[in-house]
């Protein structure tokens, strides 16, 4: 998408045609930077740290982080020492895991002096399959907006919440829950985006509220603790959120308050939906409960970042001080809260069956 | 209470015997500072900028207010004038329009000369009364949090958890949600209390959190986006919070985000019970969608303060640049999901029915 009218992706390969540059997303909104990571290592220290985050982001620069491993030392030992690295970065969202997967079929059965440029290869088309996912789940996603647009008022947006940041920043492009949002904009279709914060890291106000002005698509940011509220008074007429991880039969772990939201959309029959790529499907898991939950630092609770006045960046400590935090980064939605998946197969039910309709590839034998 | 084993109230009459000092409650959990306040104006300016915050307390430092007013001009227009200048610096929290109008009843009927005398009689009961009214809410909460107890593993803490601070330092002394927090962890029975931030002004991490360690009560701050997540995993045994206004048939305005506690409190099974005085309890109401719900400035939402690495304070913009907020104050939970409403006189049901049998005085006729 664009940024102040230039096309960005999230991650790219370096001009020296083997190192990858991405949008240093701990800096944002205060400051668009870029980085470049060098090695399996950097991509991993990026993704724990979260300058690269975004569960199908996360997956793609897993994927560069291992062609630059292969490419020093492309042995079995290496391949498999590297995708264990990678992968024990974050724990809750599936499509690190899923992307190594590939990476490794990509590899595993190529002779050693093979590997790096078959890795390469496939880095570059996960990026692209991401990209094209994306605007097939905007596809689909459009459609809904449409329907709902087209029982309210005419001249009248569609006014859409959304928790965390599931956009184009958090993907390669497009994003998953914001692209049927960039879509109807793109197509004149009047939209208006209730921007959770999210704490504890305010990747609502920070970047999503950053992409979305970004694109010119209208929004308001609100505190966590004001999406019920809202939904109470009518004011909310659907809520699209992305996901970390989708189990087998519908469950859906996604960033930590997804699930108080999903609560109030069913008290308030606002309709509920989440917007995945087939990678984000955990078809082993069949309980969301059993989804691992990363737990992070208290400081991300107990401090906050911002622009001092004089435009310069300080972390100041908000809580009082000596009270300690606890800090679960995500939560788990039940099936039963979810109004449908969007995918870049189309909409199904949030279980077993609907996904088993899309994916019938997948289903138990 | 106690802050650093020194016993405090929130607002008490100065040296010179008729103006009063409050806590700056903006200042904390940075600084623990006084401010006198030696007019109707101050106390108002003290209440619109939340200096003085905290249903109960608000209606305190009006009434002070009212008292210094008359001691300037007891003339029944200015009487009436300051009532109402008063009355309309915080929309929601029906305890302010209480204070006052009791206020205005101990004092109409008498010659203008004895009015400012009989104000400050006045005034200094209903604190007086509010720090009784306060214990009292506590000997109550206290049996709940006694029967949870003991259907618990012996050692094992009651894990309470609380939306933005109807702490000691809401009212005069006590508090109304933790009242029955202080008065447990006094009797040696355990308790921990999971302390919701509660953004944008985060009075759970900056004032619950502050008085809970200044009084040595185990507890932990998260997200607001956090407890939905902790109930789920069987982590919260009770949820206890105050209320700005309650309607004859049991509705519940409070803190925004109160309402999303209470939607995950009733999915979990979790009991979820409001602390509250009889001067919360608007008898004039029926349906809690009717209460004026404040909207406060956007700053609040995208600006936060703390304190630098050299103590000093500061204010930092943490969203996207240009992004516009919207900030509503409260939210309205209603009586259907709320397991009890903790008062003065006992535990009722959020009902009509509950309320008149506690006060069949106010039963309409």
């Amino acid at each position: 998408m664009k940024i102040n009218g230039k096309p960005y992706r999230t991650i790219w390969l370096a001009k020296d045609g083997w190192s990858i540059e991405v949008i240093e997303q701990t800096k944002l909104p205060h400051r668009l930077e870029t980085i470049g990571l060098k090695s399996a290592e950097d991509c991993a220290r990026a993704i724990k740290s979260m300058q690269v985050r975004g569960a199908p982001l996360i997956g793609a620069c897993a994927a560069y982080g291992l062609a630059m491993a292969l490419r020093q030392d492309p042995s079995d030992a290496h391949l498999t020492r590297t995708i264990a690295f990678l992968a024990e970065q974050r724990p809750t969202a599936i499509n690190l895991r899923w992307a190594l997967e590939e990476m490794r079929r990509a590899v595993v059965e190529r002779p050693p002096n093979d590997r790096a440029a078959a890795a390469y290869r496939r880095a570059a088309d996960l990026c692209d399959d991401d990209v094209e996912t994306c605007r097939r789940i905007g596809v689909h996603g459009l459609e809904i907006l449409k329907a709902i647009a087209a029982r309210k008022k005419p001249g009248d947006p569609v006014n859409i919440l959304t928790h965390c940041n599931a956009g184009w920043i958090a993907c390669v492009d497009w994003g998953t829950a914001t692209s049927p949002i960039y879509q109807a904009h793109d197509a004149s279709l009047k939209v208006h985006v209730w921007v959770d914060e999210t704490r504890p890291r305010i990747q609502g106000a920070a970047l999503t509220a950053f992409e979305l002005g970004a694109h010119g698509v209208p929004h308001t940011i609100i505190v966590d603790n004001a999406g019920g509220h809202l939904m109470q008074h009518g004011l909310v007429d659907l809520c699209i959120v992305g996901t970390d991880r989708v189990t087998a039969n519908g469950d859906v772990a996604n960033k930590i308050g997804t699930y108080l939201k999903a609560l109030a959309a069913k008290d308030n029959n606002v309709p509920f939906y989440v917007a995945l790529p087939h990678s984000t499907i955990d078809w082993m898991l069949d309980d969301g409960m059993t989804i691992p939950i990363e737990q992070r630092s208290a400081d991300e609770v107990l401090k906050m970042t911002g622009r001092l006045p004089d435009g310069s960046i300080a972390t100041v400590e908000i809580a009082a001080p000596g009270s300690p935090a606890r800090n679960d980064g995500f939560d788990v939605t039940p099936a039963r809260l979810v109004t449908g998946l969007i995918t870049e197969r189309g909409v199904c039910e949030a279980s077993r069956e609907g996904l088993a309709g899309l994916y019938p590839e997948r289903r138990a034998s």
